[in-house]
């Protein structure tokens, strides 16, 4: 890493490291800004004028209105809103329809709704790794009231053409709600919101700390938009609780931070990408489960010789830290390549590399050398 | 206050100043514990230690297990996690009975409850302020699926003896969940979690910054309770999103330091409540709206005479900031005095006076002396 060589993080889908200037603005806002964003006097005035102004860049980097964009505490808490809200305001019909590859706080909010009765249906990806939108579209009705669907897969990386998918659901039924859980794509890649609905982000994968995140919510959708948690009029009374606001200026920090040089982390990212994809290449036994046009910000591969859990024991001695799938699993087998139809050996011995830019060449080389000595001394699964 | 003697900050009920020695276990948590909590290498165990760490030090005020106590992004969001999470497991029933002067995060929900079929009760405090438990219990039978009571009222400081409330259900009806809204009693007053199955607490009410607070939930009520917000297993699958450690680590650091020395504040509080209620004495126009047995943390009075709104601003150009009911209402009525049937000139006059221990006498003294300036040249309301 840039800011210390002898750590080799690469595991930046799962959480990123604070950034110390994001650290300091939360840490001088704690401070200073004691009052309630709610109170009506002169320093309650300043915290709210500096949360309005977090808010505003936050929707900058998003290109929204100030207004569309409600704090959370989250992406999880974003993506419960919207889908526990969403069908609470679209009360037209049961239809639900939604990708495979979801992150659980999308997934089991869908088994929930299916439980209540909802109609829902689930859209595989492909065996490659995509998403076929038209599969998903071929689902769509007019009685369907939700679609949602990842923007960028927290485990693989492949991207989903939301806005292709987000354009065909209203063609279909211009009432139905489009959701986008944009958690691993927020400053990754360039975000049009035309026909989107909803979009869940959060703080820690881009350099915030943990425990703040955001919802897009349309204006025309806020104007019918039933919430989930009730209380005060905070977030325009879509969303109840005293305003984190140290947290919400670190997240707009973290945003602005990273909105100048998109294009420079990028090329940067790409090429450590390529450098980790050619040093793979010389090990014929590794499959990549990134499909073509992922990110370049994750590197799905399955070494097919050895149990991921003792590979990423191994990495970790020498402070190389990936993962086998999503953090939030806690090491259970991966779910996205599960529905991939990936054989079980693919699964259970899956890494995940995912950079940021901070990381450097000597990250990926630090990480081949290693893998290089686990596949030739680690035991191997017996076939 | 002990730190600004310029700063005379008497709103500690709508938020407090987070303690410097908090805001420093904060920043350092933010630049060291990067890791996620989820993760299964060094760095992400010790993430994971640290959090349970927390989680044990906030249990041990609250007297309950660590296991039993679950970190959440504010007092609102674990009162509408337990009221409908509770309403979800407890289904043998529809009948809801709570308090009716409740917080917002409590009223809220308790609406959309009784929209959706529920058999809502809602138990006005008498006209003293006080609320009759006897009255509570009057409407609880055995399909009472959910009793709700506020331990402290956030805006008179009246104290509800919640302990014989929930004696008192269980003794009517075992199954039933009883639920304790304790954000304004935590680190206030002793508490006793017996017959309790839920508890909502948080952390800006006590020098912790505001987007952390807490749910206990009883090992018993844990092992069936459906969660209304799904997504990762973290806080043991009852709370899903990344934790916000920095800000655990925090709410452990408000409550350990608070902890030690609960009697010698409550002294020093006790005495500041006398000395304001010495000196509003001298106005005759004065009632005191805080009902006997209040908290001395809160006094909450109705000058008679001068429109709140102008009365605080006049106050404010001082830097004495107080509030004329609930921060979260934004300037609105107080509801409480409302339920308590006041007169719209009581309510229209109303002031809540909120202490912590870093207020002074010179605080008090500042308060009364601007309130008698005001009294004397303000415009008055013509009754």
């Amino acid at each position: 890493m840039l800011y210390n060589p002898e750590l080799h993080y690469l595991d930046n889908a799962a959480t990123t490291i604070v950034a110390p200037e994001v650290a300091d603005v939360i840490d001088k806002a704690m401070r200073e800004h004691w009052a309630n964003p709610s109170s009506l006097y002169g320093p309650g005035a300043r915290s709210e004028e500096a949360l309005n102004a977090a808010r505003a860049a936050v929707a900058r980097t998003l290109g929204c209105k100030s207004r569309e964009l409600y704090f959370t505490s989250c992406g999880s808490e974003s993506n419960n809103l919207a889908i526990f809200g969403g069908v609470q305001t679209k009360t037209f019909g049961k239809g639900v329809v939604v990708s495979g590859f979801e992150h659980p706080s999308v997934q089991r909010p869908m088994e929930r709704l299916a439980e209540m009765g909802y109609d829902v249906t689930v859209v595989p990806p492909e065996p490659d790794g995509r998403l076929n939108v038209d599969k998903m579209l071929a689902h769509v009705n007019r009685s369907t009231v939700l679609v949602a669907c990842m923007m960028v897969n927290n485990e693989t990386g492949a991207r989903c053409d939301v806005e292709k998918l987000a354009a065909g659901v209203k063609k279909i039924s211009s009432r139905t709600m489009v959701h986008v859980d944009a958690v691993q794509a927020w400053m990754r890649l360039p975000i049009k919101l035309a026909n989107i609905d909803s979009m869940a982000i959060s703080g820690h994968k881009i350099h915030a700390p943990k425990g703040i995140g955001a919802l897009y919510l349309s204006d025309s959708l806020a104007q019918s938009f039933r919430p989930p948690y009730l209380g005060g009029e905070q977030e325009r009374g879509k969303r109840p609780g005293t305003e984190n606001l140290p947290y919400a200026l670190g997240l707009a920090a973290a945003a602005t931070r990273l909105a100048g040089n998109m294009k420079a982390r990028q090329e940067k990212v790409r090429s450590l990408n390529e450098q980790l994809r050619a040093g793979l290449a010389a090990f014929p036994e590794i499959e990549i489960n990134s499909p073509e046009g992922s990110v370049p910000e994750v590197l799905n591969f399955s070494e097919n010789c050895i149990k991921s859990e003792t590979m990423l024991a191994f990495l970790a001695e020498k402070q190389i830290y990936v993962s086998s799938a999503s953090a939030c699993g806690r090491g259970q087998p991966s779910h996205t390549l599960a529905a991939m139809g990936r054989s079980p050996l693919a699964i259970d011995t899956a890494i995940r590399v995912s950079f940021c830019a901070d990381n450097t060449p000597e990250d990926v080389d630090a990480f081949l050398n290693r893998l290089e000595d686990g596949m030739k001394h680690l035991q191997r699964i017996h076939k």
